[in-house]
């Protein structure tokens, strides 16, 4: 099945766009991972295995999709790489598909590394292949046509970044006549529009941020079959109030991720009367579907 | 000592520009690394390591600063990272300068990881830190202010992607008018500015391919102080005429990247006199090195 099926599928089923995003900063975890990470890289990494294990139990049975941030893991050198491993196939275990956000982009044989080890289990099945990944397009169509080739090989989904959540996108992304973004938007459409799921919608996707609503309407009519990924919702500011218009009828067409409302929901202080982290973060997720109700189709 | 002041001393020494990529494809190894890496990821990243100390001997000698491709390493997931780290130790342990090659580019707290990661040693030393990291701009200027803010903590520094080697990287960075490239290297020299160096040279570098050498005057006079990367010399194309544009008299300004025409040299029929892949590859750095000599300043 191609990933936009995949995809649409499962969001069906769990009756949410809802997504995940698996950003571990290593000072604001719950005990007793916290005191494991700060007692050096290698326990940080058993700490966050166990983790993400323990997360993805609470979110799993919410949520179609989760996107783990490679940044953090990397902090970690080599055991960060393991924990990383370890928290996509632990959520593939758990049903869930994988979003790589690991923001790749290079030339040539380059490129195609990079799509072997996030797509493609890496050299001789060193790493577990994601459902996803996400790319930045500055160096070209050339230098993304092996991510694309390796997309169609591993039927999986690429997200291409677009316009993205932070509040400078525009520094580069706004320039020239038309902005930049509408013409890496008009490539997007361009090479997806011969990699359609039986359902319609394309296995190369968009990154365009949650946080700007105003402007979602016109990338959407600019790649009417792109799934749309929407990082920044919750704690970046977005809302679910403007993102309808990725969506079709059915609550098809785009995901909309938060990683901080959720990861630090165990903080707040309105939720200590939970006794633990897990209930914490799980109130923290069915919040955040049910604000994505209105834009999200008929629920399952 | 700051990044342009040490990489210019050290190129000053090497007398020349020349750096080696270090961008290991596993089926092009010499033997017995070749075999070794056929043989499982971990045996794989064992066999790199030795390769690599061994590399790292023959060149050291010979040129200031070499260049880890991330994405190669990174296929033999936490096997991989194990074998990067080794390769940036040991090649500071012979006095050679690091640039990694990692073109991160992400937003916040996520860029401020990345930078940890090869600017910083990581979370609790996890990582060896480079000197020098490359960056991908496409997200704008907030969201590379964290590698800033990183370099200038570690005295590290930056080359930004302005104009990349492939054929097709006009595709976006061409794009308006002036070019989505001029824009980004006015950036660049705005940025690097007030980041000099003793010798007058900017910690914020840019990448610009030295298969284009009819565009460096034009990013040089819009970069003036910025030390430009030269990658796609030898395999890709690029050769040492027109690429005099970057360097001032005493040789300084830039570095020129070659990775294949070094790394495969051991294949090359017109050097299977010598017995050994190490005698191969120091020809083919002193051959590098030779054809640098017209655009290098004074030899040392």
């Amino acid at each position: 099945m191609s990933f936009p099926d995949r995809l649409f599928a499962a969001i069906s089923t769990k009756g949410t766009p809802a997504m995940v995003g698996l950003d571990p900063r290593f000072d604001r975890l719950p005990e007793p991972f916290r005191t494991e990470a700060m007692a050096g890289p290698k326990r940080a990494a058993d700490a966050l295995i166990e983790y993400h294990r323990s997360l993805l139990d609470v979110i799993a049975p919410h949520v179609a999709i989760v996107k783990p941030q490679s940044a953090f893991f990397e902090q970690l050198g080599d055991h960060g790489f393991r924990a990383l491993g370890d928290a996509v196939q632990s959520a593939k275990d758990r049903g869930l598909l994988v979003l790589m956000d690991a923001k790749r982009g290079d030339i040539g044989s380059t490129s195609e590394a990079y799509a072997s080890t996030f797509l493609e289990n890496g050299w001789d099945n060193a790493f577990p292949a994601s459902d996803a990944l996400t790319i930045n397009p500055y160096l070209g169509e050339d230098a993304c046509e092996p991510f694309l080739l390796a997309a169609d090989r591993a039927k999986a989904g690429l997200f291409v970044l677009v316009k993205t959540s932070n509040p400078g996108a525009g520094c580069f992304q706004d320039h020239g006549e038309p902005p930049l973004a509408d013409v890496v938007a008009e490539k997007v459409a361009d090479w997806g529009a011969n990699r359609l799921g039986d359902n319609g919608w394309s296995s190369v996707g968009a990154v365009v941020g949650a946080t700007r609503p105003e402007e979602l309407a016109h990338f959407r009519k600019l790649m009417p079959k792109a799934t749309i990924l929407l990082p920044g919702f919750g704690f970046q500011g977005g809302s679910a109030e403007g993102l309808a218009s990725a969506f079709n009828e059915r609550g098809e067409g785009a995901v909309v991720n938060a990683s901080r409302s959720i990861l630090f929901a165990f903080e707040r202080p309105d939720l200590q009367h939970l006794s633990t982290w897990e209930e914490r973060t799980e109130v923290a997720v069915l919040e955040m579907k049910e604000a994505l109700k209105p834009i999200s189709g008929s629920p399952a």
